[in-house]
This record gives C-alpha cells, sequence and structure tokens, in this order.
C-alpha cells in the first residue's frame, strides 16, 4: 500500500536483506541436486557413517547466524553422503519409494507457496480434493466416498479403523468413550499384518486383547477357516467382532488375502472390511493384478501410500472410505475460530480436518498432482508391472542358483530369500545371511533388508524402484554369492 | 556396476529421458518462486477463485503424460495466484507461518536426498534427533527428554496425550484397552482450550465424557477454584482424573493459563501436566515471556509448532516428553523386519517410531536444522518479540480508535477487535463485522480471520508472519473503518 522502503528497513524480517545471494545458491543447489539423481547409479548405495560426522550433529543450539553457504556446504559434507539411499538403484530396504526429479521440484513450489491445506477457499484445497478424488479413481472406489491425503500407510491405517471403531459401534463413542462399550471389540487380521495395526488397535484404546492375529497358510495369506472360528468364538463369549483387516500385499512376502472371501465373512457378521494395501493396492493398476485385487473394491475402506509404489517424494499417503458421512461423524468439530463462512477465505470446500486428526497440513497433493500429470497412470501402471517382472527375475536367478534359496513365493514386487551352504545349522545360516546383508550395505553394492519367516533370516527385497534395471537384480544375485563364500569360507 | 546405458534404455524410468530440459524448467521455477516472495507485498493478500478455475480441478485422472512446461503454466495459471497468502505481510488468520525463502530451499534438498526418517543408520536420523535436542534446550526440558517431530500441534498434542494415558494408567492399557479401566477416566482443561485436544480425547478413545472444560476468568485464562473443584468431585465420584492441559497461548485470545498454579495442582492429585504451547510456547524466547512461560519447565510434556512461530515451512510441529520411557512404552514395537543390527543401514538411533504413530516419516528436520543455523536462536527471539510489538501496537490503534473496540486483552500476538456504530444491536454489530471481514479479504488487503467472544464476532489477528511491518497494521485498522463505514451506511 503506502508503506516506504525507509519504513521496510527498520523492521526486522527472516527474508534475505539481499536477494540475489540467496537465489545464486539455491541455483547451485538445484544443479548439486539434478547432478545428485542423475549420477545417483555412480554413488554407493550406503556407506558407514564416520563418528566425526555424528558427533558433528551433538551440538547446542545456534545462537547466531551462520553463513548460508557454510551450512550448506556443511549439508554437502555431513548429510548429502550418508544419505539412507532409497533414491539409488540399487536400494530394495523395507518399502521405501524412490521419488522423481520432477517430484523435487513440486514440493520447492509447495514450500513456496506453503499453504496450510486443512480450511479455506484458496487453491490448494482444490487440488488436494482433485487428488483425492483420483486417488478414488485409482481404486474404483465409487464418486460418493472421500478421502484424506495423509502422511502414510501408518496414519492412514489408523486413522480408517477409527472411523471402522466409531461406525460399528452403533453407540456415540465419540461422546462416551470406550467405557461405555458393553463387551470387548475385537479386530481381526492375519499374523503377517504391518505392526502398525496394532499400533493403531494400542492408540485408539482397543488394546492388544482385541486383537486377534489369525494363522496364515504355507503362502502367507490369512486362514479363513481360523478367522471364523475366532469370529464365532469371540460371539459365543460376548465380545464385539468389529472389523476385519484384509492385505493387499503383506509387508513380509507381498501376500494377498483372499480379499473376496474376507468380504463375504465381513458381510456375514456385519463386519467392516478395512485393506491395507501400503503398496500393494497399486498393483491393482496393472493387468496382471487387476484380478486379483478386484475386491478391494468391496472394502468399506483401504489405505495406501503415494510415497511407495507411486515413486513420489515423502510424505503422502491416503485413506479412502466408502461412507463420507462416517468419516466425518469420526473426526469433524467446528469451534468458533474455524467457522466457515459463504464468501472469503474462511470460505471454501468442507475443511479436511473433518477428516482426519491434523488441522496443520502442508501441500502434499501438489507433488501428486503434477508428477500424475507428468507421467499419466497408464507409465505408473507400467513401472509398477516392471517393478514386478523385476522381482520375478530376481525369484527366477535365485531359483537358478543352487547357493541361494527363496524363502517364501514371489508374490509382487518381494522376494525373500538367503544364500545357502551344505552342513550349516539353521542358525549358522542366520549368522552368514545377516553378514551378507550387512557388507551388501557397508560394500555399497545392494541395500535390501531383512525378516524372518519360520525362523530363518531372509535377505528380503521389496522393489518400488523407479530407478532399478534388471542388471540391479543380477548384481545382487552375483554379490549375494560372492559375499557368501567368502563369508562362509 | 557393469551396467551398459544399452541395458538402461530398455528399461522404463520416471526419471527424464533429457535432464537439460527438466533442469532449466527448474531454474525458472527457483526464479519465479524467489521472484513472487521477494514481491508478495505487491500482491493482494488474497483472490476470490472464479468458477473456471474451480472447474478445472475436476477432471479425471490423466492417463498420458502432458509437457513438464505446460503443467508448471497451469500451476502458475490454475495455483500460485489463488494461494491461501499466509506468505504475505497481510495475513493474520488462524495461526499460520509465514515460511522463509532459505526454508523452500531446504524443503528442495529435503525432497532431493527423500529420505524415509523413521528408523535406520543416515543422515537424517542424526538431524531429525539433533532438532529435538535443539527443541528441548528451547524449552530447557531436561537433557534425558525424549521427543519426535510431528506434522504439527494437533498431531503432537495427541501424541503426548497418548502418553499420559498410558502413563498415568498404571496398568498396561497397550495390552488391556480401556475396558479394563476401573472407573472413566477424566481430562481437565479451559474452555478456551483448542479444539484438538477433544479431538485426541475422541481419538484416544476416552470420549468427550472424559473431558471436563473448566470455565476461564474474564483474561480467557482457566479458574483453578473451578479445576479443583472439578477433580474433587470427580474423585468422589469415583473416576480417574489422570491430566491437566494448560495453554500457553489460547487460540482464541493468547491468553496463558497459570501454568504454575496448574502444576502445583497436578502434583496434589498425581495428575500429568500437558502444556499446549502450539504457538505461544515460543514467546518463552522472548525477554517478557521467559518468567510468566518459565512454568512450562515444569510440563511433563509441552506441543508447539515450528511452523507457526519458528516460520519454518509446513510441515513441522514438536511433543517433548519428560520422561523417555513413558513416551516409548506408548509406542515401541518391533516386528522382524524393522529389527535392528549392530552395523550396517538397519544401525542407528533407536527408531523415532518408538515414539509416535508414524513409520513413515520424511526429512521435516532438514529445514529445521538449516533456518535455525541461519538466523541463530536469538534473532528468531527478537523475530517473536516484534510481532507481540506489532500486536500491541495494534491494540493502542483500535484503542484510540472510536470506531474500533478491543473484544478481549491483547495478548502477546492475538489482538480480537470489532468495528463499533452506535445504535446497532450486538446482532447487527455481529453482522457488519463479518461482511467487514470478508471484504478485507476479497479486496486483497489482510487477512485477519474471526472468531465468538462472548457472543460478540470478532475480527482476530494472529500474528505470527515475520514479514509484517508496523506500518502493516495501520492499513488494517484504517481499512477497517473505512470498510466498516462504507457497509454500516
Amino acid at each position: 500500500m503506502d508503506l516506504t522502503s525507509a519504513t521496510l528497513d527498520t523492521d526486522l524480517t527472516l527474508d534475505p536483506k539481499d536477494w540475489t545471494d540467496l537465489r545464486a545458491l539455491g541455483h547451485r543447489m538445484l544443479d548439486d541436486m539434478m547432478d545428485y539423481l542423475e549420477n545417483i547409479r555412480e554413488e554407493p548405495v550406503w556407506r558407514p557413517i564416520p563418528g566425526a560426522v555424528k558427533a558433528f550433529f551433538d551440538k547446542e543450539i545456534p545462537q547466531h547466524p551462520e553463513n548460508i553457504e557454510e551450512i550448506y556446504d556443511e549439508f554437502k559434507r555431513y548429510i548429502l553422503p550418508y544419505n539412507k539411499g532409497n533414491v539409488h538403484p540399487r536400494f530394495f530396504a523395507f518399502v521405501q519409494g524412490t521419488g522423481t526429479p520432477f517430484g523435487v521440484l513440486a514440493e520447492m513450489l509447495a514450500a513456496a507457496l506453503n499453504p496450510n491445506v486443512g480450511i479455506g477457499e484458496h487453491a490448494s484445497m482444490y487440488v488436494d480434493k482433485q487428488v483425492v478424488e483420483w486417488c478414488k479413481q485409482m481404486m474404483n472406489f465409487p464418486a460418493e466416498a472421500s478421502g484424506i491425503l495423509l502422511s502414510g500407510g501408518s496414519m492412514a491405517n489408523i486413522t480408517a479403523l477409527a472411523v471402522a471403531r466409531n461406525h460399528q459401534l452403533g453407540l456415540d463413542v465419540r461422546k462416551s468413550g470406550l467405557k461405555a462399550v458393553d463387551g470387548q471389540m475385537t479386530l481381526y487380521y492375519s499374523a503377517e499384518t504391518h505392526s502398525c495395526m496394532r499400533k493403531a488397535a494400542e492408540v485408539l484404546g482397543l488394546g492388544l486383547e482385541g486383537v486377534r492375529q489369525i494363522p496364515v497358510d504355507a503362502d502367507y495369506r490369512i486362514n479363513l477357516e481360523a478367522l471364523e472360528a475366532a469370529i464365532q468364538e469371540d460371539l459365543a463369549a460376548g465380545h464385539l467382532p468389529f472389523c476385519i483387516v484384509g492385505n493387499a500385499g503383506t509387508v513380509n512376502t507381498g501376500a494377498i488375502d483372499p480379499l473376496d472371501e474376507l468380504r463375504d465373512i465381513a458381510d456375514r457378521y456385519k463386519l467392516w472390511l478395512h485393506v491395507d494395501g501400503a503398496f500393494g493396492a497399486l498393483a491393482k493398476l496393472t493387468p496382471a493384478y487387476r484380478e486379483p485385487l478386484k475386491a478391494i473394491e468391496r472394502a468399506d475402506s483401504v489405505a495406501f501410500d503415494l510415497h511407495k509404489w507411486m515413486y513420489m517424494p515423502y510424505e503422502v499417503g491416503v485413506a479412502l472410505v466408502k461412507y463420507p458421512q462416517a468419516h466425518r461423524d469420526a473426526f469433524a468439530v467446528t469451534p468458533a475460530y474455524l467457522s466457515q463462512e459463504k464468501r472469503g477465505l474462511a470460505g471454501g470446500p468442507d475443511p479436511m480436518n473433518n477428516f482426519g486428526m491434523e488441522l496443520s497440513r502442508g501441500f502434499k497433493a501438489l507433488k501428486v498432482w503434477m508428477s500424475l500429470k507428468e507421467h499419466g497412470l497408464e507409465k505408473y501402471a507400467r513401472m509398477i508391472g516392471q517393478n514386478i517382472d523385476q522381482a520375478c527375475y530376481l525369484g527366477q536367478l535365485v531359483d537358478a542358483d543352487p547357493e541361494l534359496e527363496l524363502l517364501a513365493p514371489v508374490t509382487m514386487n518381494i522376494v525373500c530369500y538367503r544364500y545357502v551352504k551344505p552342513g550349516l545349522s539353521e542358525v549358522e545360516l542366520n549368522e552368514l545371511n545377516r553378514e551378507i546383508l550387512i557388507r551388501l550395505q557397508e560394500e555399497g553394492i545392494a541395500s535390501p533388508s531383512s525378516t524372518v519367516l519360520q525362523g530363518r533370516f531372509a535377505i528380503r527385497v521389496a522393489n518400488v524402484n523407479q530407478r532399478s534395471v534388471k542388471a540391479d537384480f543380477e548384481v545382487l544375485a552375483r554379490e549375494t554369492v560372492r559375499i557368501g563364500r567368502e563369508v562362509g569360507a
């Protein structure tokens, strides 16, 4: 308006006095990051962190300004070389996506605009809603379903379970709390289900005693007879079965629970069916998994991550719920300072915080919106298909090598295998494979992670990597054998 | 390793075929965003969104690739002009920080490295831990306290309350659930407390019936006598008081509850004291509020946001807990696929997911680490002090103007005021001020938000803006009067 520059100069700000330097540094950072990603294949996938580097992160809080160039130099010296590695083509640990360079740029734009995407009339609310719609379309969920973008699978699963808990009770649990529930609410899922589901049950006040971990079959899928027996037993005991969780890709082996059968059982006992599809749900986009995963469409809610098998930068996951009113009823609250107007900033769509725990929400949707436009869904489907093919290829390499052994069927994108050497006990094999895994990482070759299957230590590959090529899996198999021989000798 | 470019070419990737174009676009985006922020004062703080723009975000999911230049053009056309506005010097709505340009660059770096900061041996884990240590130092919490970075105040508050719930029960509530609790757990906070606390009680299964909303005094601080009476009444009724929440800055008026007295009451009845300091806790850094907020140090846990009064880009908040074992006991679970090793990628510090609900966690810490080094804590303290001074200045302008009226004492950085015109009823004044507020936004002048205090509609300014100057508040006061006269005429 009528503010003179003299006025501005007397006031403190965190903006730079001279934007030129900051801009120049920004351009250098951008070039460095693009160099880093373009040439990531030349880097070791992981390297140990020297003690001096760790000690660098053990300082008192800075009281006085430091030079921004020097801060960036420290970043390059102490942080960049010791990155986790999930940007690397031979990172296969846990289930962690690669991100993309265009996603990096989208995150920069989101940080510049910096909206809180919780409430109000502004573009990011519409982008967020558009992305939720697209997520529904990916899963073929009905148009009236609701959804919310969250930090990832854990938050998406707990959000959906909160809705299930409240909706199934037939009483106002938000008002009365769980004390008023006449009986023990019980939740059913397979023993192979992700630990975030247990955490959800604990946070929501159900307790582990309300959780029934159902055994799995030889393919790590939930045993339906055991499930139904457990439900009947609980009913006979006066408990309150309320929800079944099915897996669209278990974390250990990628197993897909028989979702159609779970739906039928859920219907029979009037239970909520939630599907944890953290990574696996997106395999539904590929021709091979369209049918096996079609039953996700019959679930009452589904959770999946976009930073896993959609290769978006962290963080972004989504929870979809078939019943928007039940979803809203679990979370909505409107204090005076958040009341909506018909016009102005406080207008706009139904606030997002009515559908989840968070009121502060960053502009996670932008990277999804931009990336889906960059590639189109059809390319994502092919990319996911390629990851599955690569996992099958690794499975074949393992199968063909007498020194390697598959520890579970290769389902989707997960391969659990080990190095074997005749004459070693199971305990010795476990120790040997643990050492092989660590050396694969320490030598910078590849980063699988591990799990334990029926007592056997497994080198575990979860492939949600958009940078991997077939030859990367050849390297992994070959180097596993080489290190196995060296360590075993 | 031994991968030929021929091999690479046959495989699909989401990386660009030609990085040159992407880089060029990235540099253009960076320049545009720096231009945007450098010149944000010239922009209207908000503008209405035309129907055509909203319709643009109502499309089917893209199946095929679009040109990245065109995607960016759409961003500039449909998103950028309709930004929320909290980057603008005259945005005072809700409690939403401005961000900084260096923070934007830090977010770009974080997205490029893209680590999941949940588990493992990699630099981002150490940066994250360093930032938590710094947060403890800001609050003068003891060295042994634990903490976790989260998306914001809601998640930080619910995380702390989950710890309080489990710790105070004296039984393993994770195992047994709330059913096993012999009595109604009760939680105490003032009627001015943020709605996320109610949401926390509901999500955690306590229910609204377990919440005691204690009346406030004329200064919007919790009434201590009413609090103690409520606790005694609950004890007499056989309920289980477990926690008091104190406010270090209420959302409506910035009121600070008498925290020392709350601590004493909590001690008397062996209750947990949690402080919601979403924005206000950071005023503790300023000389004027060091003493009034010193009692935060006596709390068992505290939650505050760094994207509010530390001006970081969204999202980042923190929960600090005095008892690391209690904190860990509320959340820790270690399935086989997350087991820790002594060496390699799966080594490293205690995983973050042992201290909260999330397993997927982005590199929120980097922007905090870089920004704190950029400015030093001392400058943040002065910046916060300036925001408080500015709020007082606005309070003086309101006080001095016979057409304006303060609706609450100016505490810290919050000013609730209205335009007054003799002869109008309270209902008419409410309608008039609602219209003034919306026109302030629609004309692009300023974006306060609103609340209702004792039935009166208040134009509410919450100043956590690092770009505002004194004159911005002169503009706000003057334009409120101008619009008030116009609309009132």
